[in-house]
């Protein structure tokens, strides 16, 4: 889903992009235009996220199952072991690949509890002397997100925030490294975001494929092959809506009041039950089941046919699921929680 | 550049896209309306070049460029050998990677040749048992063009045809994998075209990350993780039109004709002088020089004076370069051969 002022931003420079004789899809990655729109991107992020220049901001392609692999590659030095912290589906699938590229170290595991929840920020068994860490700030199948970043003492952290980023205001100092695939936040899937501490691209090997290579990325701008230009474009038009919504604060306000509608209505009589504990709740995928699975398939078909699509749960988690990203607008939100109220009322 | 007709139909699908009740953008890749686009454009792609059923058409992240390291990650075992044939910088490039990764073996050079030109098909310096045969099928740099498959025995054929693929009928069998990047000939940067050999597929160790595994993108047809939903759209709609052409004949004849405009012009007089030997000229990069540097540098501005752009060589090699891919209409070729006989006829 993408703000309808992106959409129309899009619509008005398809066909004839400004100050540029041609189509928004034609921009050629080697032209002043592209130059524009992935330097004013990089600079509305900074602005954004308050990221000083000892970071740096690269748009990469191949998601962030690509981050999976290209950090331990980059980041896991052979006699060295990173420490993850398993809080569901997509931790543990950094998890497999980081493993098969170096040693890893669970330094926590709530994937499979019973009632989904997260470490306490505190309580993580840590390697001494780690490579780095890694977090799933936000974990999709589950709907839990961390309020606290976890305290890692000096190792990087590395944060997967995909489903969240830029969701709420955030201390990027707190953070070595953060990667996001766009399709959440972010606007088109094809780019995904990687705001990086500068001394950590002194562990990319000379010998890495270059493509595979923060240093490379990074000496490059971004522009070492030819990138995706369109979707960096559509990131950059995010950012800017994302600045005249007021910036991160305003739009954690806005993020927190839509989530809270949702759980109140959760918690209002018990007739739906929250699948994450209290204070590991997400604000971008809000859980729950109902007391009978075929309650919550009558649940999501009179949804669908409100037009209220997307609410089954995640395949190995069930129940249901509404993920409300930065997009999502408020109406859309409230329209569910009625819709929700209405269900309990008359599915009895 | 993309042809009009293209253009057209994202702007008309761009705010609402038939039977999906949302934006082209916003296509999640999980819906039957994401379904519907890739399975349509790898049903246009077979029917377009065809691709027997022992082939895999994958769509893939991460430019030509990926597709250096992910080649020998893939196919080359420890104890082979890949040969790969050096005939300009995109050539190069992929043996550098190759290189990194295992045992590579020079072929044929002609990339520092004098006379930009292509080795003989069956001049080549082969390793037997070899892992594969990389080729480039159209240098960009220079200017030059395979006219005729390389012949390499029983040795799996892998071609970069990032640059003129679908630009002529092709002889899919002679090839083991082709593979291209989208943005010349097949739409928007962001996703590569990968048609492979269902039995290279048995290569792929277990072992290597799930990104980079052939055997896992044809696993998950292409969504073992978000794929670059927008950018695959556009490709269907280049097949579509490429059809609607009349297919890789048709388009080809086209190619055929608007090279010869120009190259006519450039043998005319001997004020011009092509780069590329007559029997290795490229259909989609057509390279020459003027007497004088300072010659070509009014030539690009007075042509860029007249609307025709992007005319400057490649930074290694100068002089003036007119890429022509399938999307260039040939009104525009006209314009520019005229332009070049008025330039010669004023320029004096």
């Amino acid at each position: 889903m993408l703000p309808a002022a992106v959409l129309e931003r899009v619509d008005r420079d398809l066909l004839s992009f400004p100050g540029a004789g041609l189509s928004a899809l034609e921009i050629n990655h080697r032209t002043d235009a592209y130059r524009s729109i992935a330097e004013a991107t990089e600079a509305g992020i900074r602005r954004l996220a308050q990221i000083p220049p000892s970071y740096r901001v690269l748009f990469l392609p191949g998601g962030a199952s690509l981050q999976f692999a290209m950090l331990p590659m980059n980041l896991l030095p052979a006699k060295k072991t990173a420490d993850y912290i398993d809080t569901g589906a997509w931790s543990q699938n950094a998890i497999e690949e980081a493993s098969k590229l170096g040693t890893v170290h669970i330094a926590a595991s709530t994937s499979s509890a019973s009632v989904a929840h997260l470490p306490r920020p505190d309580d993580l068994n840590l390697t001494p002397d780690a490579a780095y860490v890694h977090m799933t700030s936000n974990n999709t199948d589950v709907g839990t997100q961390w309020k606290t970043t976890p305290v890692v003492g000096d190792a990087p952290l590395v944060c997967d925030a995909t489903s969240d980023i830029f969701c709420d205001a955030v201390d990027l100092q707190r953070y070595a490294l953060i990667y996001a695939s766009a399709q959440k936040n972010l606007g088109l899937a094809g780019v995904t975001l990687v705001i990086i501490r500068e001394d950590l691209l002194d562990r990319s090997s000379p010998l890495l494929p270059k493509m595979l290579s923060y240093r490379v990325h990074a000496d490059f701008k971004s522009l070492f092959n030819t990138p995706p230009i369109f979707p960096v474009y559509v990131l950059g038009l995010m950012i800017d809506w994302l600045l005249e919504r007021g910036g991160l604060e305003a739009i954690g306000v806005v993020n927190a009041r839509k989530a809270a509608r949702l759980y109140t209505e959760i918690d209002r009589t018990g007739f739906y039950q929250g699948l994450a504990q209290p204070n590991s709740r997400s604000t971008m995928n809000v859980t729950f089941r109902l007391h009978q699975p075929d309650l919550e398939q009558r649940f999501i078909a009179r949804a669908s046919d409100e037009g209220l699509d997307g609410l089954a749960g995640h395949p190995t988690v069930g129940g249901i699921r509404a993920s409300i990203y930065n997009a999502c607008p408020e109406e859309a939100v409230d329209a569910l929680a009625q819709f929700m109220c209405e269900f309990e009322r008359t599915a009895g």
